[in-house]
């Protein structure tokens, strides 16, 4: 399979059936494994790191999971194509900026990714929509077991499995749940929340992992630790405390509509408005404003099938996707009215958001 | 005339077919005028002020420009009623602090306004819309030979009339333009302009005269100085610089919409979507989005139909009015739901600015 083929449709998890899709957009997990005796990517000479490479690829390629998938040598991939997949978060950006010697494997559906010499030889994720870490786990799990019936593993029986950073030793596993608080944001309670996630020994991190911003509302929480818990523990304590956060989102929503319902009503109008008539968009304005109009949807200002338009935007008003449908390099300027053309496009069938309770009612305060 | 029946339609000079009203939204003549032997208003005792309101009021009155009119003495007015005429700009904020032994007389057009015992035993204004400088001195100056036939106004064969303040002895007359300059705020050509215009022995001020905010890009341009120059040279003075002011304000739209199309799409198109889905707005913000929608019905990216919805707007959206729709004393709060839900119903039937030329034109610059 070709990257345009690839990059050509919207990701498969990017759909509003799945579990608890309102709150949650989606679960991930991701193992980093390394192959015994060989240095790992960040200290091997780049002979050692292409040899690497050349053993893992076809192993990975030969998994039933990757019958029909794109795979290639980062060197051959351009600039904006490794961004696009960054955008889609199938890849990071660490490894976007590789070239040969490090690869790439991902199934036609987007849904499993296996970096080859990232920061470790092997970093493999699972992506669904929705909340279903459990689910999540089985698949990377699954190909972790087939890759281990090929592949020699540097594994401690003390410590686990071995990684380049020490933070990743043991299940070098990272479960996160990206979800979507718009409400607690508003209402400034996030702070709270995300206070009370670090204390359970779980992190709350931006859009795009560790050190990025929370753009559009958007919080990851993983796990922090890899050391002294099985799996399944981790996937289960996490699970739980994404439960508990979607019932505080929930409340918060409920509150705020009973409160404060012309903020609300005010907050999704304002962004259907802007996104329906700009003419020029900055990408983290698209992003800020969309969130809030995936508020309105979930709280039925605005119909249920505009969830997939919005969710399909969050990735496609982004730099490298902007410019992917420009079908040219474009500049800051350029991104950002071709951007605010596409949102119009995608919005022109979208019907005004509802109106609120009559003035007067004592829904005012 | 109830001041009920004045206050319940728009401003008779709320129009859009005068000379150049693109720009130039009204024309102001205002004279002051004082009796002779007559304590000033600001040192004269409460019977004075009394005896000097009773004396002025029924000439004022007996004009026949008056002869459908409203007046009162300021203590019968209600403090939302007084707001509103300020809001309309017929009497200034000084004057509607006034209590008893202060009155007001406006003609049912509210095209002409006399205050009496302001500032001034009388100070008298004409407005029209559009550039009608001469027109308008034409009104005021024959109300004020009618006036004069009556009362005996204090004058010096020297200085001409005596006002209270010095800075209005000789003529007593402050001609005024409201202009309107969107695009020379957006192209950040105002100060020059200001710049230009008081080199000229002209003042640029806010939307309510002295000492306001220039809000919705509207600036008031008048003469400063009442000695030496004869009232008509003043009007013709004034009325060459505010063709010329015309012409720069022509000239920044055409550069902007050659050089910058998007950035005038966008600001029109986003003024568009917020005015008619906010569900709360302030009075600032709504005055400057409406600016940005007029200055879109200027360049025919919105129906010409457009213009009196949106200049009407200008006044309606205004705190008193918002009040009185609303048939109540309003909170800050409901102030902003109230002036949103009446600007989307106001905004509903006009349909989404035009769209720019395509991306890629060479216009994108």
């Amino acid at each position: 399979m070709k990257i345009d083929e690839l990059l050509s449709k919207p990701s498969e998890w990017v759909r509003s059936d799945s579990p608890n899709s309102k709150i949650v957009m989606t679960s991930r997990v991701r193992l980093a494994r390394n192959l015994r005796n060989v240095p790992f990517p960040g200290w091997a000479k780049k002979p050692d790191r292409q040899r690497a490479l050349d053993l893992m690829r076809p192993v990975v390629e030969a998994l039933p999971e990757m019958a029909s998938c794109f795979s290639d040598s980062l060197d051959n991939l351009a600039a904006l194509d490794k961004q696009m997949l960054v955008e889609r978060h199938l890849i990071s950006r660490e490894h976007a900026a590789k070239n040969a010697g490090s690869g790439i494997v991902i199934n036609d559906k987007e849904t499993i990714c296996v970096m080859i010499n990232e920061e470790d030889h092997l970093r493999m994720q699972a992506i669904k929509s929705g909340l279903q870490l459990k689910s999540v786990f089985k698949t990377i799990d699954k190909v972790d077991t087939e890759l281990e019936e090929q592949l020699d593993f540097a594994f401690s029986p003390r410590l686990g499995y071995l990684t380049a950073c020490p933070t990743n030793v043991g299940t070098g596993m990272r479960a996160s749940a990206m979800v979507h608080l718009p409400a607690m944001v508003l209402s400034d309670q996030i702070n709270q929340v995300v206070q009370a996630v670090n204390k359970l020994g779980l992190a709350v991190r931006g859009l795009y992992g560790e050190g990025t911003e929370a753009l559009g509302n958007f919080f990851q929480v993983s796990n922090q630790t890899t050391l002294g818990e099985r799996e399944a523990d981790v996937i289960e304590r996490l699970n739980k405390v994404i439960l508990q956060i979607i019932e505080h989102e929930e409340n918060a929503r409920c509150t705020l509509l009973e409160k404060k319902p012309r903020l609300v009503y005010d907050q999704v109008g304002r962004s259907y408005g802007i996104l329906s008539q700009a003419h020029t968009i900055s990408s983290k304005e698209s992003l800020n404003l969309l969130s809030l109009m995936r508020m309105g949807v979930d709280l039925e200002l605005l119909p249920a099938a505009t969830r997939t338009i919005v969710d399909e935007l969050f990735i496609a008003v982004q730099p490298a996707h902007v410019q992917r449908i420009a079908e040219r390099k474009l500049t800051a300027e350029e991104r950002d009215s071709s951007r605010a053309e596409l949102i119009r496009q995608r919005l022109q069938d979208v019907p005004r958001p509802n109106n609120p309770p009559p003035i007067g009612s004592t829904e005012l305060a």
